[in-house]
């Protein structure tokens, strides 16, 4: 993998200076384009070996093109607000934006590769860690993002004689390598482990580039010919590549037999028993939040269902369980600008709560599988691919000890009309009662196989869906606090 | 200043209930119209006496309205990150938008009462926080935000009463109290300098609301009323208070002779002197951000200037001495979404760099004081008011640690027609000239006045202009250079 990289590949000054001027102008110009077209970001990832020119490289980068159109991100030792959260949160809040180049120093793969060199993990780890990475760059490639990942390569003899160069020069004595590098063990490693990383990593949406380090002119110029090449390309494309949806429909009952069906839209609570299992329940839920466990923890509950269906009735049950100092309740609306020139998920992954703390998310990232795949907002291919990336990311979450608890709270057509109508009669109630909940109620059939799929194609052990007959309110209510209830204390028996 | 906040007020609970339908109905209907409206936020900030209520009520007032627009920000300890940026910064960083409704539990107050009580210093230093506290409400105001200021008060005798039956109950046993409210010397202190703070910060346009606590009913049928109301009256306004412009102009040189007047726009380097010099300046600036004195300060650097003046070349080569991982540069254009639903300030204090690091500002906060005035994007009371807004603001940067040198860079009307032909003649740097920066350039004379201007109001020790004569690029680039090195090693000396 890293043989044509030891060859000590050279060029001269001469044919060097000759190539920059009209290279660098070309940068300049593509980069304005990216800032123009402001239609995807650019993610640069730097790794390989320790005196490589990778510092280097990125600081003649930020001095060919206009320094103000990137940013230059490390991610070394976490905060403890970062350490507070899953593991990628760190990287979501440092994405650039559509039309920025961000450069990605200490990244993913520099986090796995020292953690299995100084054997804080096994291999099993090592390719979990793979796989983390490689659905991430699939997301970001497949929302548009432009990757590149360079691997700075020097044979061991040339690293040697490197890293003493650099100690000998007062202009570099001072800085730290991050691993002991003069052990010829690590480099052994480095590349043993670098090289498993990069053949499992490098795809067709976001390959490897291995450069040779150890003459500068030629590592420069391979680095900015590469980069120039594939944003000219990008650039050019009419539309960033997207997969051929999937031809078959997705939900395919030929009896017309949905999941919602199965529901028993009849079950009911008195108001003596629903008084009663509520107090327990919210009691219940404020004991569990205090919990000493809970600090490992954090609790995420997400809320969909009809139009009327009661959710926020139902949030306002669950938060007035608790002290409001525990928990955030956001409510999904049409994304803001900062929002549009990101990712998906991007908007979710802001409010993640830190452990010990709770978010209701009142509509949620399943805006995309439900009313943006009715109404059409986007394209079949986006919403397919919402199922893998949805399912990814709530494994990220329940890996890092977040509880996940998801309901689609169902009420029937009839139940609907008749909320519908009470909530324009009266005046408080009025602004909950749009046109567009009239128009929505039109594609009843849609919603119900969009749900249907959602919920066959997202529900698992680690993140299950739960349905809640919601046409008593205070049958839902007690049902949707048990639930999170129940999910915290299993999460803290697993512990 | 809490004598009728002692008389034991209470109301009886058939009052209450009476009352409370139609003011829940009442603050959800204005709640909405804020939401509706988005043209203000709401900050409430709660404080107060140990056991008078404040959770409870802020637990209530969730319940009363929607809790989903409402976000509850508690400031106790303080993150990492918080810790490496001014005082300020958690604050800034937790603002809600136009439209919502946040509420501050442990807010500013809190900290200078706690830190007063504890004697971790003395009166003087209260009354410089009570000064800051003063400033930031005031601009909140004056950009349109309505502050609520509530104090939950008991007399001594109901407070230990209070504590007691806490104590007793297992569902609060479990709080602590962030004083040690048990001693009565805590609360004596409290409550003196509580007055003290009290008197000094309740304004017409952010007034403090004390409300006795011993009384569930009574402390939140009061809050309730007193937030409807002053929400009602501030929806209903057609625009919030806006003082009134001084009359006056404000530079009124008669002599015509202005500060850019007094250049010599003759400065220039040869090319032997400015390659060296650059050389020398670069290494030293290296050297100063690695120096260990760096780790207690971080540096901001303003650029403003006359299109076409260098802004660009002179930031790269400031960068250009540097690893990019110690700095980022922020250009300035329009604001988005997010940063238009905040404060003027806001989307400049989201860049405030940790301690150790560096940001450039391509353009900044002065945009008010120059384009928004000449251009009167602004009202001339939005940029009076600005120059003092800017001047707390660095202030707070720089009792912070934060270095702060800001660059006008100045060059004449035949310098600049000379370089906007040269731009539109070169491939790349096209993009660099638009229609805009012609029109611009018919106000030369208004720019000139709002310059003079700004450096007169807004230069100090703290925070100084310098005018960098730029008609001769070379001159320009290591006069930057230098005035950072400069300012960093007086900073550093004065450690």
């Amino acid at each position: 993998m890293f043989e044509s990289a030891e060859l000590g590949h050279a060029i001269d000054k001469q044919t060097y200076d000759a190539e920059v001027p009209a290279l660098r102008e070309a940068l300049l110009e593509a980069q304005f384009e990216l800032a123009q077209q402001s239609r995807f970001p650019v993610i640069v990832l730097i790794n390989g070996i320790e005196g490589a020119g990778k510092g280097e490289t990125v600081k003649l980068l930020n001095e060919w093109m206009d320094p103000r159109l990137i940013q230059v991100c490390t991610f070394d030792r976490q905060t403890d607000e970062e350490l507070a959260r899953p593991p990628a949160w760190r990287y979501w809040r440092q994405l650039p934006a559509k039309g920025r180049i961000g450069i990605f120093f200490g990244n993913w793969y520099s986090q796995m590769l020292q953690g299995r060199v100084h054997g804080e993990f096994k291999d099993a780890v090592l390719d979990q860690a793979i796989d983390s990475a490689l659905s991430l760059e699939q997301m970001l490639c497949d929302e548009g993002a432009l990757i590149f990942k360079f691997w700075f390569h020097l044979s061991k003899a040339h690293m040697k004689a490197r890293l003493k160069t650099l100690k000998d020069d007062p202009q570099h004595s001072w800085r730290i390598s991050p691993l002991d590098w003069q052990q010829s063990k690590t480099y052994d490693k480095f590349v043993r482990y670098g090289e498993h990383v990069l053949r499992r990593t490098s795809r067709d949406f976001a390959p490897w580039y291995v450069v040779e380090g150890v003459d500068e002119y030629y590592r420069s110029l391979t680095v900015g010919r590469i980069l120039l090449e594939g944003l000219q390309a990008a650039l050019k494309a009419k539309k960033r590549r997207n997969t051929q949806a999937h031809v078959a429909p997705v939900s395919a009952s030929l009896d017309d037999r949905g999941l919602l069906d199965s529901l028993d839209m009849n079950l009911a609570l008195s108001k003596e028993d629903y008084q009663e299992q509520l107090a327990t329940e919210q009691a219940r839920l404020a004991g569990l939040m205090r919990d000493k466990r809970m600090r490992r923890h954090s609790l995420v509950a997400v809320f969909e269902g009809n139009d009327a269906a009661g959710k926020g009735g139902a949030i306002r049950r669950v938060a007035g369980a608790l002290d409001p100092r525990q928990y955030r309740i956001v409510p999904i609306a049409a994304p803001t600008e900062d929002e549009r020139a990101q990712p998906y998920l991007w908007r979710f992954w802001r409010h993640i709560p830190a452990r010990g703390m709770f978010t209701v998310f009142d509509r949620s990232w399943y805006g995309r599988v439900l009313v943006e795949r009715v109404e059409k907002f986007c394209e079949p291919a986006d919403w397919l691919r919402a199922y893998s990336e949805i399912n990814d990311f709530e494994a990220q979450l329940s890996n890092a000890g977040v509880v996940l608890v998801k309901f689609w709270l169902a009420i029937d057509r009839d139940t609907q009309y008749r909320r519908f109508k009470e909530r324009e009669a009266t005046p408080f109630k009025r602004f909950k009662i749009t046109e567009e909940d009239w128009r929505n109620r039109e594609k009843w059939q849609e919603y119900r196989e969009a749900v249907g799929d959602m919920v066959d194609r997202t529900s698992s052990t680690l993140a299950p869906w739960t349905l809640v007959e919601a046409n008593d309110k205070r049958y839902a209510r007690v049902k949707v606090l048990r639930t999170i209830n129940d999910a915290l204390e299993r999460a803290f028996e697993r512990d």
